[in-house]
């Protein structure tokens, strides 16, 4: 039986999704818990490699289970058994050939600045925190160059293959929730350091650095070492995969 | 200089907001920050004693300091200096008779429910996990009869003394946000246990064991007895003090 789960993470204890020779990470632990409760070695495919610090509120995995279990019980069985900055929100049965990253269509991401004098204690680690007001409305011109089809290289990590750094981004769109600017991405995928690139981008124009313009001119320029410094990981938050 | 400053805490790593013989406290940590700031002893007054695990928004508290130091560098060194679960999110300068606890008009509280499935991994510990879903109109009904001058005993400690239980509700709101149900207090002045009380009252009607009138008839009876359960400390957070 394939099986689709919906996972929440704090990501603040996690050296990221992937699982890897050190560091704690979401894939191990979720294969840990899969282990204890099947007997089984189960591989586990998920939707996005999201970074050491990076949280989700929708991130996606799926894997092969021999079908003795039905989801809904195995949910329960893997919130008892995960560590408490992970929980399963839903588990259901997918057809066979669902893959939770090649299935993909849209994956929303979310970057969440905090600009207020004082730094944040109850969302440490959950927001980037800048000491100055950033201007909304600036940021969110900046952002709408960024709709559409684009070479992403000069926001995307250099890891990324040069041939194959087209994507198309949905939406682009920033508002203000009292201190807190969250920046909201949907995109069919995202490139590697993709997301905190455009916010580290889009904080310069919000704080004035930079004009609304210039962001699309870096977009344009396919040039990384024009993109200013990458946002901090506690920011990002992978909010929803969409099949 | 009488200043007043606004505080943010993460109320899980503290044992409550009051100084005591063990465990942190906030109280303690803004003690120790001030007095390495300024080498002296000073004593801090405090507007609500924050129970342990619970959280504030908006805690205040006022001090003495011999005003060598403005309010704004004041803040400033006080958040290099404090923990990073507290912040300082204001300081002011304000007149001589100003009394964090005392010169207070109102407090506005919050009660955070979580009802779905699975239990919260991004919001552990900062609201209260419910497994079925929480009926809002027959909360918000319940809620309704607690406004005005009333004798909180049903609702308040045993520790509080019987002849002053009275205090006015200024007003009881429940609303839904996604998955998050919350209730928000305005009141003059809040019993020891008040908020937690009426939160666990309300979780019955939410849950459909009690009807909405129950609220009501219980607070009428004066019966610590007729209370049910309190609800976890994790879900309530100080949002404002009013003077």
């Amino acid at each position: 039986m394939n099986i689709k789960v919906v996972l929440e993470y704090d990501g603040s204890g996690f050296a990221g999704w992937q699982q890897q020779a050190k560091g704690r990470t979401v894939e191990a632990e979720l294969k840990r818990a899969l282990k204890s409760i099947t007997g089984q070695a189960i591989t586990v495919y998920g939707a996005g490699r999201t970074d050491a610090g990076a949280h989700a509120e929708g991130q996606v995995a799926n894997f092969r289970t021999d079908g003795r279990i039905t989801p809904q019980r195995l949910m329960a069985a893997l919130n008892a058994r995960l560590p408490e900055d992970v929980a399963v929100l839903s588990a259901e049965a997918v057809p066979e050939d669902f893959h939770a990253r090649y299935s993909a269509r849209w994956r929303r991401y979310r970057y969440r600045f905090l600009d207020r004098p004082a730094r944040p204690a109850l969302e440490r680690g959950r927001c980037w925190h800048v000491r100055n007001r950033l201007d909304v409305d600036a940021m969110s011109k900046a952002a709408s160059a960024l709709v559409g089809k684009h070479d992403w290289t000069s926001f995307c990590s250099a890891s990324e293959p040069a041939d194959s750094r087209v994507r198309e981004m949905r939406s682009a769109r920033v508002a203000r929730h009292g201190d807190f600017v969250e920046v909201e991405l949907v995109a069919e995928g995202f490139l590697r350091g993709l997301v905190r690139s455009i916010a580290g981008a889009l904080a310069e124009v919000g704080l004035g650095r930079r004009s609304p313009d210039w962001v699309g001119k870096v977009l344009q320029a396919r040039d990384r070492r024009q993109a200013p410094r990458t946002a901090p990981a506690g920011g990002l938050t992978l909010m929803e995969v969409v099949y």
